[in-house]
């Protein structure tokens, strides 16, 4: 694209986070969605999955993303969505739908594999909380090369297709390491869990080339071919240098996250630290376009000040932090903000005040942020 | 309120019409919520119902209300909203939840009474299509006014209650034959629906200010009664000149229907059309307040002619259709647009074109409406 992009994910609808719409996992031990289809059900299961899917994204959305003024949406979709790993339910005609309204509406679709089976970070949004075994099971590897090409043979001809990201967030060794999963995300089951380990390098670097080689053949060239991080954006000068790509692109995702160290929560530190990431992506943008496929607003600072604070003080600080946000992302191709929307209740549930800030649909309509 | 009431009605959350959300009805043979209840297994449909309450209406869409300049929320509720009506599940956390919100964000709440049992109108919205005899159950018209008993006891001391409208859409005799409500909602059980016709003034009447008696009692003197004109504006000098209330209005509700007459679908017949009612709302308004409870944009000439139409005769269009609209609510004491949103999808299903007219937050989006 000649612009930059300015870009939303459509997180919690085809890939579900408890955080994000917690009552949806009301009635349920589940803290996952590997449970969540484990747990209940299936008659039950298949109610609160499809009434979820046509109500939490419609038409509507898509005509208040472009109206917002974002020319991309990112949509993150879990390895099942083909509907041939029960007992989870498919949501390839979402997808459809979703091509059909991007087009509409004049918006573009990056396609984003956001899970693997047994998973690729431990994360709950890799799918199951505490596993990390995928790149450790070649059948798997295999699968889920073919559900990124079957993507790209369905939408190749898509004139909203922007790309297809090949997967969301490997965890790398050292990241590992630093983000400890398993503590965050605990494994519900450890004969499940045992043996979990990061995602090396070696590996990735092979399965991003068979990816690529593989949808390279089937998507034209002005459909672009993502690859994330793995959370290491400095980590990718020789991959990109060795080999020759047509029309690939470099996601990274930066969050606030200082572990709340008091003389970093404020808006001079994140500034410098913004300001220093647009550096290193200035940097990377060298050798391969980079564009920063999740970011937002919420930070620690407002969520511990909001209630002390008045209603302009809170939109001046977040209207900076945006602006030295996007910013930064645009030192490279532009952002996707995570998160169009989500469900969590600052009112009722007053624990989670600030984190109203993950949604950018709010926090346009209250001044917050202007794409 | 010294201000004019700009308000929008939260259509399709707790009270359920199919046309508004088609997809909530997929896998089930029903076609109102009556049936929906009664088809489904209990377990599918508490996850369907309650799924669909978190989803559809959240904090986030309060913020947005006040955002887009609305001041009050008007909030249809089923009859049972208490749980007390097996097989339905009830739904009052929900309301106490809005309400919350509500007061977080500087917006009241009228509650809408929109069904009783046996219905009040045989629409698809009173609850059960085809069938009208609650008027004719003693013990059911108890069941409602206590309901609304407990509706006012339980928010009377909220700084959020706007007020409480009694029922809505009773249909009165000379509507009924016009609208013929059995051959638009057909009844799917003849037995049930055997012996349905119109509620009478006289009932009315009498119902009316039984239920005045009872909620004036309960709610202070700045809490709202409101009484639904039965379809019949005009019908009401009487009532309110030999009767003296405290705090009452009279809703009335305007669609713009003209059974497809192709010299009555243009603006400028809509804005004759507008400009007539106004008149009727100023005259009304010298014995009682009256607001617009109902009305949108929707019209069969844009529904029909869309697709020849640029953007911006679209937009030119809605934006005159919406400013002669709001010149004539305000004739009396405001309006609530229907509805804040719904999930029909003219993309996907292009024979409705033209119904997104029905949901505002995708009108104000596209530039139709200006709060």
């Amino acid at each position: 694209m000649e612009e930059k992009i300015k870009g939303v994910n459509l997180g919690a609808w085809l890939v579900l986070e408890k955080w994000m719409t917690p009552r949806l996992f009301d009635r349920t031990p589940s803290t996952d969605e590997y449970y969540l289809a484990h747990d209940m059900d299936p008659a039950a299961y298949e109610e609160k999955i499809k009434t979820h899917r046509a109500t939490f994204i419609t038409e509507g959305d898509f005509v208040k993303i472009a109206a917002a003024g974002f020319n991309v949406v990112r949509i993150p979709v879990p390895h099942f969505i083909f509907g041939d790993r029960e007992p989870f339910i498919g949501c390839i005609d979402e997808l459809d739908r979703a091509f059909n309204w991007a087009r509409a509406y004049g918006l573009k679709v990056l396609i984003d594999l956001h899970t693997a089976p047994y998973s690729q970070n431990a994360f709950d949004n890799g799918g199951i909380s505490g596993v990390c075994k995928w790149a450790q099971h070649p059948e798997e590897v295999e699968f889920v090369l073919d559900v990124l090409t079957r993507l790209a043979e369905r939408y190749k001809d898509d004139s909203a297709l922007f790309g297809i990201e090949v997967l969301n967030e490997p965890l790398t060794p050292e990241m590992w390491d630093i983000i400890d999963p398993q503590d965050q995300f605990e494994p519900r089951d450890q004969e499940l869990a045992e043996g979990s380990g990061p995602i090396s390098f070696a590996f990735l670097y092979d399965f991003y080339q068979e990816a690529y080689d593989r949808l390279r053949k089937v998507l034209p060239s002005d459909k672009t071919i993502v690859f994330h991080d793995g959370f290491d954006l400095m980590a990718w000068e020789g991959f990109f240098k060795d080999r020759t790509f047509d029309n690939v692109m470099l996601d990274t995702h930066h969050y606030l996250v200082f572990n709340n160290e008091p003389d970093q929560e404020n808006l001079e530190h994140y500034k410098a630290h913004l300001n220093q990431i647009g550096t290193q992506i200035e940097k990377v943008s060298q050798y391969v376009p980079v564009v920063t496929g999740e970011w937002c607003l919420f930070n620690q600072h407002i969520a511990q000040n909001q209630p002390n604070m008045t209603d302009d003080e809170v939109t001046s600080f977040y209207n900076e932090l945006w602006g030295a946000s996007v910013d930064a992302w645009n030192k490279g191709d532009g952002y996707f903000y995570w998160t169009y929307k989500l469900s969590i209740d600052t009112v009722n549930t007053p624990d989670r005040i600030g984190k109203d800030a993950w949604d950018v649909s709010r926090a346009i309509a209250r001044g917050w942020a202007q794409v």
